[in-house]
């Protein structure tokens, strides 16, 4: 028979399996000899029997009942002097607001009378007892609440809680109890005993509340936990001027400098502190409302930190005079201040720093990455959008990708509005400060390719009208004309009009080698240079650019791990790939290929000698043909309606031919390679030729959307008789983003000298959504039902789409032990996903150069792990 | 070390991996006691050593040499007595024409004079040489046949072999002589010793040769096999009129009949029968020509196949009166008489009833089934297509879905012709005898739907130009207007003009209850009752109206495995759904919702009529919705053209919001059923409702599309609760058909009463490809260059969907115990599809009715194998 209730001198802060957060810590400081008032924890294991079958362990706790009764000299409901207790919900894992607490347990009609004449004041006893009913019926009866709340405004009439007198509140009583009655059919139990038991059923059952399933389910806490429950013996912070109730931090939770940070409200409770029905005061200020309690608190709060090696967030409260804690935890703090709270307390020598890399995080550091707006800036809201790359841009709105280019090349700040953004697009995003949509959501083209590029982007601000030919957009009769200043605010999904002013990011100037020497910059550097020490992954970026490549290197990345050649086929080039598809003869189709050669040479040739011998990963083309071609249904209604020329007509005809019900599972990637015959011929010689220039190029050739290792031999075959002719080693590996490829990973691995795991696509094929498609259509019907609690193309779904890359991992290295391991999906960049390849031993990650240093930090966390 | 090389006396017939299949044949008639000639076979495990690092076992053969020659009591290239031997390739698995054949080794300059002497006669001793030269020359050396071929050509100049001279293939010998001379730069060989060892190296290379390379690829041999090598003592048919050889079989392979069936061929050699040089006579006549081998062949034949207990093929040669057995193996037959020789064995005490199941395939059941055109119709070729789904078809030609159904309903019979077909041609496609179409390959919709029916089909008839407007199509100057009769070949992809005379499958009738009482219906009875009687594997169907359930009843489906429901959203309904999509408030679709509910309640009553009692699995609505509206396209052009209706333009809005990229990854399946409030709710309560109305129905509600177990479990909660409402039991379980579900098979277990794995979404989103996109595309390459040997939607793919299907299985099982486990894709009715489904543990297999009986077969087969 397991032990099923601990006394808070039996726990510690490492039992929060059993007892949960708030018992462990209520028992850990129980034990540090710290004022915490008596109490004991039914553990999570007690609710695991309750939920199989109704159980509930009443004699231990009646056990640990007599124990604290005896250590507070009162008993449960006396009516001469009773003890009261609180029952509070106490989980593993803190979920805020959705489980259950009942305070002042043991009052009813007789020992409120008894607490009237022990407090000496019959007006909080009467609100004690009316408190409790009110809770209790809410809380373990289940009474619509409203019901009280409308008796109590009935009573008040225009009148405040502290007008209410004790007559009043004995009256409230009364119809508390008859609203019990006339909902409930029975009565208000008066049994103290009784009372108890049914509040800690009702904690028990809250764990099964619809609201807490959802948040479960979408935070992936598992349903069987069960939560633990804390009865504890009540004290009071509102019998007084010499009692009251507080909140403090052992530093300061924005900056971490040591200091005295918290607020104390006399005369009150924590519920009240939370209400807002007075001010709360400093809580320096109580170093002369109550000296004594003053320094106590302050010894104690050293001595916490001290133990926790952490700032802390504690609650107490004040009971004439006599401090008691209720709770403390390890304190919530903003991205700033946990980077230089865990350098101070490596200075103090409180931790070494290993422990300050595991305390900071990579989503931290990413939002010190973003520039924002001052914070008392004043102008207005325009209108919203969804915040879906963060930062602050300022600048000229442009409609077009082109006119963004040019404006930006006279050196100009632009902002491109476009109703959604396309890949021909990218041009202009690369120019402009921002880019501003009234259409598509967080993973749409703008809010993706915006987050790669760490780009600021307000996407899906739907209650704007963009008119790109007239060069303008309105909101309702507002209309911005090109060359209009606007200001867009990608945390918050503000749009503003007008030059809202700028605070860019010191640690992105940090990481672009200009160090500002600000107390920030120097604890992010500390951190960042341990973590590097410590990770075992390395960190490429993903870059199709010179420019890129080079922010890459400065940022840290030590490779490309994908450059996407395709990207090469955009813009002026277009016409080049439209002469390649409507070739109609070998040696059309050569002459294209011919003229594409040399410019992919010098594509290459500029990205090997940015990287400067470091490896770089070369992708052959990847999308379907059509999508370098017109819209069909544009182009459709063009030559239907007779606006189309000579060439349309014909490019029509290529587009029908090449259209696909589905291009994301049609002809792309190897299979384009398999079929035009030439193409990836052309790439690799190109790559061939570039490296062959270059001194110590390390070009690795990677083939896309591979199925089975048939489709790799094939290629592979050709790849090497081209290097060989020209002379240049190359590493020849596949991207392994198809589920089958994951599946026989073995058989691939035969002819692959590296995989790269392209997530997003493995992602796709493995849920079987297009992110293109779905997003909009049902994500957030899916994120509202708990179906998932983080997209999966944010975060690396690890029961379906990492268990394909384990398998692919172990069955890979097996059949190649040498086999090279890398990432090169969206996810490299995202904390979680990072720990993940950490975990399942890939060599590397591969990430937008933006995420370098995010990634970097978080190979090191995941190292220290 | 390995014993390497085989006496013949040392081997037998279960030795094919080492000594491949004609190795182990020989030795197992050496040790019948039958006329062998001697010989050795050098192992498969030798040809993988020689092609690890070019070892030969020079030893090992020499000795098997030397014990050859004592038995000959000849030696190998003797100037005076020569042994002759020839050297063949023999792997484990058939190879055909893959490999390589060198006949005569022995011979030179010298022995060739002491074969003259032996032979006593001149002609046919040079003759031999040459043959030497010219197949070694060609296979060994690696020189142009051609060369050869032009050379004897020159010599004939015009006459036939049999008037050239023994002077004349003298002078052939020097002349090929001086062609390997010209062509290699040395000499032929002359040392019989490094004849043989070159040719036996040569047949070890073979077995690396790109066309067997290419065999093995598509066939899925594994690689390192190796062929085994047959060398042995030649024999000669060709030394006058009392030698000669032959092929038979041991009963009629046609009818499987007992009998004399084979030809005969005086003077001759093998290959003269190959090359037809003069016509063979009967067996039957060696009876008169030979009496004596003619009688010890008849027993020789008796003897072989009471001991391989089936019919077998054999060749041999009698040299000078003396027989000699070259090879044997079991015989190929056709398919009748494969079911006929079956069941004869039994009856001949032979075999039992589990081998006569084992000796029978459910394709050639498939291929019984099918009507066919009379053997000797004489009409001509219009055009052919592919031969898409088998049988013979005649009828008026029609081009339209509507037109079909009103002529068949007419009692005519008639052959859908479309450019390709969509799912609203399903109305015209049950109607029709038979489906014509221009455009689509085998995997086209009209291909797949007809095999799924059973019906014949021809499609990608590319020089068919159809003008559906117009009623006609045309090949070249021929105008086939409507109601033209027309007969299609689905066997062999024919299209003729007027009607061919048609032959009805005599199994088909047997199975719709009218057995004909011939020999072949007699064995297929025998066979499908032991095969009922073994099988492990429930047989449902895939039906979705009352007939289909019905014949899938006739043909022995124990239940219903998939329903699709949206079918019956299609014809006249169609504008329900446009109602429902058009529908701009909850009232107003709910509306739609409530016209729908009363006809697919009709819809399931039908069902669950048809199938008295036994289960109905009923798939709730799976497709996107827009594929119930008009396509994007032709409504955007006729809506720019302003020939748009004002409902044409609602519907176009209603398109253009639910456009998607990549519908198969889009808004379908539990995806909708989330999304849409009430679509699921209205199809339950319907499934429901008609459940309580018949009696003993048994429902079972699959949900499509799932990936996740929050999915699943959200709309089974409501699912269960209408069923409560109406008081109605059924099965709520889940389609397998997203790689993710079969990945958290253990998860979405505890929320699925069943798996049903749908394999074609499944083999879609496994291998990353979309079947309406691909097959086109890039099918016809993937299959030459070899990377499937046959379609993954054919025939499950095991390594990358059929793995996944094992840990679904494995861990759904695991999870629920009582888990049921069906396959309600394509492959349900795929006989390799049924034996793996077999292997890994499904309760059951769902297909077309028309495959019920071939997969009631192969599950017999499965449990015997």
């Amino acid at each position: 028979m397991p032990k099923l209730v601990y006394d808070f001198t039996e726990g510690n802060k490492d039992l929060k399996d059993l007892l949960g957060g708030k018992g462990a810590n209520l028992a850990e400081m129980t034990n540090l000899g710290l004022p915490v008032p008596p109490g004991f924890t039914i553990t999570s294991e007690a609710c695991r029997a309750y939920m199989d079958d109704g159980s509930v362990p009443a004699e231990e706790i009646g056990t640990h009942l007599e124990k604290l009764e005896a250590a507070m000299g009162k008993k449960l409901g006396d009516p001469d002097d009773p003890l009261l207790v609180s029952v509070r919900s106490g989980a593993k894992f803190s979920m805020p607001g959705m489980m259950e607490t009942v305070l002042n347990i043991g009052l009813n009609d007789r020992s409120v009378q008894g607490l009237v004449r022990q407090a000496g004041d019959e007006r909080f006893a009467w609100d004690s007892y009316r408190r409790l009913i009110q809770m209790f019926g809410k809380t373990v009866m289940d009474i619509d609440g409203d019901l009280f709340e409308q008796a109590i405004d009935e009573l008040k009439d225009g009148r405040t809680d502290l007008d209410l007198t004790a007559a009043d509140f004995r009256s409230l009583v009364g119809t508390y109890k008859e609203i019990v009655r006339r909902e409930k059919g029975r009565d208000f139990p008066e049994d103290p005993k009784e009372q108890m038991e049914l509040a800690i059923k009702a904690v028990f059952d809250s764990w099964n509340a619809p609201r807490a399933i959802l948040y479960r389910r979408q935070e992936r806490i598992p349903s069987d936990l069960g939560t633990a429950v804390n009865v504890v013996a009540m004290v009071f912070g509102n019998l007084g001027m010499d009692s009251g109730t507080g909140v403090a931090f052992t530093r300061d939770p924005a900056t971490g400098h040591q200091g005295v940070y918290g607020d104390y409200l006399q005369n009150a409770q924590g519920e009240d502190v939370v209400a807002g029905i007075r001010n709360t005061v400093p809580l320096q200020d109580l170093q002369e409302i109550d000296p004594h309690s003053y320094a106590e608190l302050m010894e104690i709060m050293a001595k916490l930190e001290g133990h926790y090696r952490d700032l802390c967030d504690i609650e107490f409260t004040i009971e004439r005079g006599k401090l008691w804690m209720l709770q403390t935890r390890v304190g919530k703090r903003t991205a700033g201040a946990a980077f230089c709270i865990a350098t101070q307390l490596v200075e103090e020598g409180l931790i070494d720093l290993d422990e300050a890399v595991r305390r900071v995080t990579g989503d931290q550091l990413a939002q010190l990455m973003f520039p924002r707006f001052a914070d008392d800036h004043g102008n207005t809201v325009l209108t919203r959008g969804m915040n879906a790359s963060p930062g602050a841009a300022v600048g000229r709105a442009v409609f077009s990708s082109a006119r963004a280019a040019e404006l930006a090349a006279q050196g100009q700040d632009v902002i491109l509005v476009r109703r959604e953004t396309t890949p021909d697009d990218l041009a202009g995003m690369i120019a402009a400060r921002g880019v501003l949509t009234s259409r598509g959501g967080k993973t749409s083209h703008a809010a993706v390719v915006a987050r790669g590029m760490g780009k600021t982007c307000v996407c899906g601000a739907e209650e704007i009208e963009v008119d790109a030919k007239a060069g303008r957009f309105t909101v309702g009769d507002v209309v911005v004309e090109e060359g209009d200043v606007i200001s867009i605010d990608g945390g918050t999904g503000c749009v503003y009009l007008g030059e809202v002013p700028v605070v860019a990011s010191p640690v992105v100037e940090y990481f672009e080698g200009n160090p500002s020497g600000d107390e920030l910059v120097r604890a992010v550097d500390t951190i960042m240079r341990h973590a590097d020490g410590r990770r075992r992954l390395d960190v490429r970026a993903n870059a199709d650019t010179p420019d890129d490549a080079a922010r890459a290197r400065r940022f840290g990345a030590s490779g490309i791990g994908l450059c996407r050649t395709e990207h090469m086929f955009l813009g002026d080039r277009r016409v080049l790939i439209e002469d390649l598809i409507l070739a109609e003869t070998a040696e059309e189709r050569q002459a294209a290929l011919d003229a594409l050669e040399p410019l992919q040479k010098a594509d290459f040739a500029g990205l090997f000698a940015a990287m400067n011998g470091l490896p770089v990963t070369i992708r052959l083309i990847d999308p379907p043909l059509h999508e370098f071609l017109p819209d069909i249904i544009d182009l459709s209604v063009k030559v239907a309606t007779g606006k189309g020329t000579k060439k349309d007509r014909r490019l029509l005809e290529a587009v029908q031919r090449l259209h696909e019900q589905n291009p994301m599972l049609g002809l792309r990637g190897v299979r384009l390679g398999l079929v035009v015959p030439g193409l990836f011929a052309m790439q690799v010689r190109a790559i061939a030729e570039a490296a062959k220039a270059a001194e110590g190029a390390r070009p690795e050739i990677m083939i896309p959307l591979v199925g089975a290792v048939q489709e790799l031999e094939s290629v592979r075959e050709e790849a090497r008789q081209i290097l060989a002719e020209v002379g240049v080693e190359a590493l020849i590996g596949t991207m392994i983003e198809v589920p089958r490829a994951a599946l026989t990973a073995g058989q691939i691995a035969e002819a692959a000298e590296f995989f790269s795991f392209g997530t997003n696509d493995l992602t796709q094929m493995t849920w079987g959504f297009s992110r293109d498609d779905v997003e909009s259509a049902f994500f957030g019907t899916y994120l509202d039902k708990g179906i998932f609690g983080v997209s999966p193309f944010e975060s690396l779904d690890r029961d379906g789409v990492g268990r394909l890359m384990k398998v692919a991992v172990v069955e890979g290295r097996k059949a190649r032990p040498g086999l090279k391991l890398g990432i090169c999906g969206e996810h490299g960049g995202d904390p979680a996903s990072v720990r993940f390849c950490h975990e399942i031993g890939l060599d590397y990650v591969s990430c937008s150069p933006f995420r370098v240093p995010v990634a970097r930090l978080e190979a090191g966390r995941a190292a220290l792990l």
